[in-house]
This record gives structure tokens, sequence and C-alpha cells, in this order.
């Protein structure tokens, strides 16, 4: 049994590292969107061609990305979305429902005092952790049903 | 052809009744969430017996919500999603991926201030309306082909 | 919003009525399996024939009610299983099951005492209730929006 | 071609040895679910923290194992579902339901004295066998077209 | 609940008289093919201009039916497959797997002495039945649970 | 038996009116585009704001017409596509190719000179016709079985 | 590009052999049934114990053939249904009934005097042959754009 | 992370070599259909016999050529279609459609003039590029993150 990942969400944290090196031994596949946030953002025009209207210039990229993270969720067997404490975070959570509606396994990581905000989220999720080390804990036992300590 | 029209996100603002009552001649089923925060946030614990921790507290409610959340997306035609200018949304939000990976035609509705943070939601929209009477006129259109003016 | 609810599981106890005469006047849409004990075991052999063999005697009634029970769960928006005290109840984890794969919101219904044996389906359950009343609170509010007292 | 078999149902006793062991020169894929029944039982709350409710401990953990449930099934193209003379076993029931709804080639295993209780799950199954052996003679005969003897 | 049910195979006995005829008072939509030998056979070249070659003749008849056919299966919640004693009947048993496929409750309606050919088609079904009555016992039963005599 | 037909394609002659007139007995439910030319190019920019670049001006046009297009394509049975002799036509064999991958019944209707250029259009289709009157025919037979003359 | 091949129907000839031979240089999955007419026909009593009445014997056969037939079918891109002129050969028809459903590529092949008996099988492939090396030069033009001679 | 790009449309330039020679190094499985007009346009009457009526020569092709082209956008992640200046290109266009019903993420790839034609095209896709370099440059940025430049 393997299992194909992705890690959707904040991209101003450690999180996915300390996710991909606690878990370096499980043999998962890991993936996510592309976390520059520069490149992020500009990915459309800078491929496709400038726009004037902030509006235009932001749809391109979105669109580029979506490329990626489609299929980064469709491919997954578990997406694990992560919410921090900045910004708006409406792509993770529109992540988040894109992954439920698929059926795909969701493990929400946040902090606890996000609970009632991502309570529909966290609703339609299989786990909802506080820390990266207790997401690589739920895919060990996933894997190899060792739990830890 | 009839629509049937899912209307998500803000509860406290009279944009559902400015859809409803601008589309009333038109024939359309419209759904929503239960809007009444209140019975929104304690509907799980009302019914099925009160919880010490506020997570299952929430937990229970947003599980309850989701009965009528997923049917009304599921059934629907066309999703609308609002966002306002206040909360964190993650369940409108939610809710556009949950809409988008079924395959439903998505209309998102916000002011121009929130552009970039949406940028993803609305490069999965079919139309992004400003003001909820824009809404009216898309349905219009797309169910007798009239254009406002 | 109209619901089609199905109402699988124990078939000699009142909670069926006790649910669809709460409901009465919510226009819901109630189907169940045949809940006649001795016509649900004999229908195949009574219609195409008499078999010597018990288990085939079994098979062909299992066949011929599952017409019946699949269409029922099918068309449903909401799947209602009810686990009593008595019997293997194999048919209600199976019915519960199958209406988990298919995405259909489920509701589980038994006593506490029943909890650690059916935390696999309770797992996969929007809401767990106790009693029949707290059943149709929950449509009441599915549909309403309105909560008990 | 090759089979991924996903093996569920009873943890007790040495059946899926047996299988595997019986198997072991037709390069199938076995999964299961964690058979460490201790492990199974707590993992939710081992990892993801503690609960005073026996419900919400019981809860977590069947969701952390639905994960990897759900991945075995989803990915088989049969499932074997065991039941045995202990315990309710309603998660077997549950995880046919499921492997039934999505249209995997079902084999069950028990004795014949559950016949009757298991008669909704036998008629959805192709192949009902009495001992783990005659499960092996049929991945065999399946993958080879040799028959036993 | 109400049934659609789609009457497939042979057009050169009264079965599908004696079946709407006998579940005259359940409410049933039933649909069939084109029952006219000729009509079928011609429709094609008939609206759609003749052909030289007899393969063509047939293929464009064969695909102005299969609008109807398959729309007739697609809608139907049960399908009933009658094998007569004369013709190779393959659009019979193709419609049988086209339903299979689908998922639709499948009812075989033969002589005794068509068993071995068919094992394969009354392996996929629900019910097998000798008469057009037995065939309305079985819809008897799952619209009122009321068994024959 | 009922259908509903969608009429893609050529909006500037009189062959939806042939159709719907045609078969005005036969309680069939049509669907089509927008067929304002000019409405439907400028529908985008005339409710949710101008746009500089023509081709933000299409876009936002072309998307607010899928909202209808996508709709009656997934409700109909039945989808027809014209081909005339002016124009690219592209969003006519867009639409051919979306109701083929949803296994929607096809029928193409185009004059014989366009033969080879839609082979691969004719190939998903179930009836190649010449004139709206073949397409009431077909229509005819597959609802009625009668055939004309 | 490579493709997976399910050659389904008489067992009684070498057409397979002449396409695997055909073929073999273009790195194709060939699928089959057990084409052991005596395996196939006693595969059920000989594994899940002796049966009385033969149309449970069949029975338990034909439903353990399906696991190998079934999943044979649903991994292939391409179905070849091959008619002979013996037996009823109704079970070919039903595996090119179930592909077309599942939306399978359907090559036909048969002898130019079945034409009419097998047009609705043939208006649901996209090509019909008359010789395995047809097959064999089908195969080869899709995968590598050579055409024979 | 690795791509399935298949590659629709125009035959009579070098776009393909372009865009599988500039995006050499990054892993990606590029499928396209049988390139060769002439073997294209023959491939069905050459292998399944000569036809008098042009349409049906048409019509044989088409279909065998349907065999690779629905099974390289089916395994496709990416699918893009380019229209060239020259003919018709309705199959092109057809593709589109065929791809987007099944939710894969389009790239079309045309010269700017031809933007107001294919606006509904355009809309369904997640990037619109002038030049097979552009293309390269969105599958490099999807796999890599890596902008040009």
């Amino acid at each position: 049994m393997t299992l194909n990942v992705y890690l959707s969400g904040e991209i101003h944290t450690d999180w996915r590292e300390r996710i991909t090196d606690g878990a370096a031994d499980l043999g998962i596949t890991f993936n996510a969107p592309v976390t520059d946030h520069g490149a992020s953002d500009d990915c459309g025009v800078a491929i496709l061609g400038a726009e004037d209207n902030p509006f235009w210039h932001d749809h391109k990229g979105a669109k580029v990305n979506a490329i990626r993270t489609r299929m980064g969720i469709e491919q997954a067997d578990v997406v694990v979305v992560r919410f921090g404490d900045k910004y708006k975070q409406w792509n993770a959570a529109f992540d988040a429902g894109y992954a439920a509606a698929l059926g795909k396994s969701l493990i929400v990581l946040h902090a606890p005092d996000l609970r009632h905000a991502l309570k529909e989220v966290d609703g339609a999720a299989l786990a909802v952790a506080e820390t990266p080390e207790q997401v690589v804990q739920v895919l060990r036992y996933v894997l190899t049903g060792a739990l830890p300590g």
C-alpha cells in the first residue's frame, strides 16, 4: 500500500517540509501547489502576455495554477489542507471543498483558535491536526499501523 | 428551461432577498443554507445533545448543516457564492470548491477589493459579479436571452 | 426544497411510524424495505419457485428484496439506518455502507450502548441520534431551519 | 492480469494468513485494515489528542481508520469480507455494502450457520466461501484458470 | 415509490402485454423498443436515405433504434429482458449487459431449457422468471410488499 | 416516454423552427442557446462591465453563455447539432464533442458537401440528417415508432 | 501509448492466438476469459461445493467467471468480441453491451452472414472485422499509424 | 508529478515537434492522433474493406481513428488543441468539447485573429497560447514552478 498525498494551503511556513521530512521513510508521493508566492501570482502574464487590468492578471495566473492544483487533488489519496494565521486563504478552503466533493480523504491542519471559523471544513475531514507531526503520525499509522511512542 | 440555484455564503446582508426578489418572475427554484446564525451554530447540540468541548459542539452542527448544504449544491444547476467584508467565510470558499468539483456553473459575487484574495475562486467561475442585480441579470439572460436596458 | 428519505434497518419496533408521523407536515417522501418479516424472507421462493437448499431459498429472497432496497437508497437524499437490540442486523450495516459509498447523507439511530460496535458506521454519518424524535428534528431543521423548543 | 484484493472483517483468527500464504505464488497485492485491535481502537486519541467522551474517542479512531479502509476498498479489484462467530462485526458488513455500491467483486467468507443472517450480504457477492482455502482457489482460478485437484 | 421498467427482448409473443396488463394497477411507467419488426429493421433508410449495402442499411437502423433503447435503459429502475425460442436475440443479451454495467436491477425471463446458454446473463440478474406473471408478481412485491396467493 | 432535445449550432436559418413546428405534437422539451447573435456576443460586458480588450469581451460572454449551453446539453436526452455553410462554427463542434463525452445521443444535421470535414463528428452520431424534416422523423420514430409515408 | 485489450467471445477456434501472435511486437496487454470450456462450466461447484440443481450449478460458475470477465472489461481500453457459428453466445453479446455502457472502444469480429443478427452490436462498435488479421491491423494502426501493405 | 499530455488538432505545421522538443527534459508522456493525413483518411477502408459511398469511406476511418483519439484524451491530464489557418478543423473543436466534458485541463493554441471564432473554446480553457513555446512554458511551470527568463 502506497499513498499519494497532496499538501494544500499556507505557503509561508515550513509545514510541508516537516511533513515530508517526517514521512521520508514511508514511500509516500507528495505533491503541492507552486509555493513561490511571486511566481504563483505572475505565472499567467509572465507566460501568456501582460494584462492592464489586475483582474485578468490574476485570472490568467489562477487558471494556469489550476492545471497543477486540480491534477494534484485528483491524483491524491489524501489531501492535507493547512490554514495559517495570515491572509484570507480562500484557495485553501476551495481546495478542501474540491477534495471533499471528489470523496478524497481530507486532513485539516490548523491551530485551535481557528476552530469555529473552520467548522464546516473540519466537519468534512477524517482527521483534524494541530501540528505537522500529527499529520505524519496519521500517515504512518495509515500505512503501517504503528502508533507514536 | 428552469433553473435550480443555490445561494451560498454571507448571511448578514440582504443579497439573497435582492436576488430572489429581482428574479421573482423567472420561475427559478432558490435554495440556501440556514441563514439564522444562532440556529446554524447550535443545531447539532440543540437536537443531538450538548457537548462540553466546543470543537464537538461545532462539529455536530457543521455536519447537520452539511445535510442541507450538500443537497442544495448537488441539486443546483447554478451555485452563487457571496463573499462579504466580514469573517473568514471559509465555508463559502469550501462550497465554491465543492460546486466546482461537481461541475456546477459557478457565479461569484463580491466587491472588487477582494479580487486578489479570491482569484482562485473567481478563476473557477463562469461569472464574477459585484452586485446582486448583476446576478439577477445573468440568470435572466440565461433563461430568456434578455439583456438589461 | 423537498427530501427523499430512506428508512433502513430494524423492523420490529415502531421507529418508522414515529418518524413518519412526527414529520407528517414536512412533505418528505419516505421509502423503506418491506417490513413484513415473513414476506421478506419468503418472497423469492413464493414467486420464483421453491428451493430445497435453504441457502438458495434465502438467496432468491435477498435478491428480490435488493431490487427495492437499492432503488430506495439510490433515490434518497438522506438514509436513516436504525440498529436495535436484537439480531445481527448485518443488512442494516450493509445498507449504511452502500449509502456512504454513494455519498448519501447518513443518519444513524441507535441506543448509546451500541456506540463502540457501531463506531465505523457512526463515523460515516452526518448525525447520530438516539431517538426517532431526534431524527424528525434533524429533518425539520434541514428543511425549515427550525430548532426544537 | 494481476489482482488487488482487500481483506476486510474479522481480526481474531488467522484467515488472512491462510489466504496470503495459499496465494503466495499468484502475485496478488493484498491490503487489509490495521488488525491490531488495540491500535485500531485508540489511533484517533493516541495521535490527535485524548477525549473524555468515549463516543468521540471512538469517532476519532473510526475516521483515521477510514482513511485506510476506504483507500483499500477503492483500489481493490476484489473485496473479501470475513464474518466470524464473535462480536457484532457491523464494520465488516459496512465494508461489504461500500464495496457493492462501488461495483467491486465481492467474496464473502463465513461458516454455514451464519447463512440466514448474512443473506443480503451473500446476495451481493460473486462467491460465498466457507474456508480461506476456497477463497484462494477462487483467486487462483480467476488468475490462471486452474481448478483444485 | 414508483418504478420505471424497460421491457427488452423478444418481439413476437405477447409477454409485454401480459406484464403491462397484469401490473396495470401499480402505476409503473413501462418503456420498450419499437416492436414492429419491419419498422425497426427499416427505420434508418426510411428516414435518412436508402443504402445499397445491406450492412449500412442495418447499421443506420440499429443506430436510430439505439436512441430509443439506450434512453429506455438509462431511465429505467428495472430492466426486464425476455429470451424466446427463436432468432439469435443478441440485441437482448446486449441490452442485459448494458443494463448490468449501469447497475440497473435486471430481471431475466426465459424458459428453463435456455438455462445453460443464459447462465452469464442470469448470473447478473436479481430475478430469473419463467413466466410474465412471475415478473408481475416481482414488481408487485417490490412496490407493495404483497405476495401472490 | 418523453424527450428533452437540445438544438445546438447555426443561428442564421430557420432550422430550429422547422424542427419544433414539425414535432409540435410530440410533447418534446426543446432547449437551445440564445440565438440573438448580438446579445450572445455582448452578454458578458452588458451585464458584468465593459472590457477594453476584445479577448476579455468575448471571454466574459462565452462564459455567461456556457451557463445555458452546458445545462442544455447536460439535461438533454438527444443533442442535435446543425452545421451551416457560413462561419467557423467551432462552438457547434465543441458542443458535439461535449455531448459525445457525456454519452448523449447525437444527431448531426448538415448538407452533404460538408461530409468530409465533419467525418469525426458524424462518426460519433447516431443519425446524420440533411434536412430538419429528417430530424423530426427520427424524433417521431423514437417516440412513437411511426415511419414517414 | 500502450493498449489493454480484452478478447471476449468464442472459445472453440484459434482467433485469440491469431490476434496475440499477429500483435506480438506491439506491447499490448491481452486479457481473456478462461477458455477451458469444462473448467469454465464447473468452476463454481468445483471450488464452492456441488449443487443438485443444474441452475445453481451454472449460477455459481457464472459468478466466479464474472470476477474475471468484469475485471477484464473494466481494465481494457479496447474490447474485441468474437461471434462464431456455433452456440447461442449470449455471453459474448452481454460482454459487448457491458463494454458499450462503460464507453469502451468496441471491435466486433464475425463472418458476414451474421450481419443482420448482430446489427445492434455492430452499431455500437468502432470497427467491425471479418478476420483476426484485420483486428491486428486495427490495433497496429491505432498504436503506430501504420497501414497494411 | 508527471504529466500525460494529448496534442490535438492541426497536422500540417511543426507545432507538435516544437512542443515535444521544447519539453524534452520534463518527462512528459505526449500522445497525439495519427498525423499522416492520407493514412488517417483511408485507415477504415484500407483495413476493413473498400466502400463505394464516400460517406461510409469517411465513416469507417473516423471510427478507427476514434479508438486512438478517445483513448488519448481520456488518459490525458492536459489536452492541448491547436487551430491553424486552414480547413474547417471541426475535429479539433470536437476534441476540445470532449476534453472539457471530461474535466480535462484544456490549453488552446491559436493565432490572435481566430479569437472571436474560438471564444467558446477559449472560454473552456485554462490557458490560451499563441505559440508552441508558450505551451512549453506552461507545462514547465506546472511541473517545476519555473517561469521563463
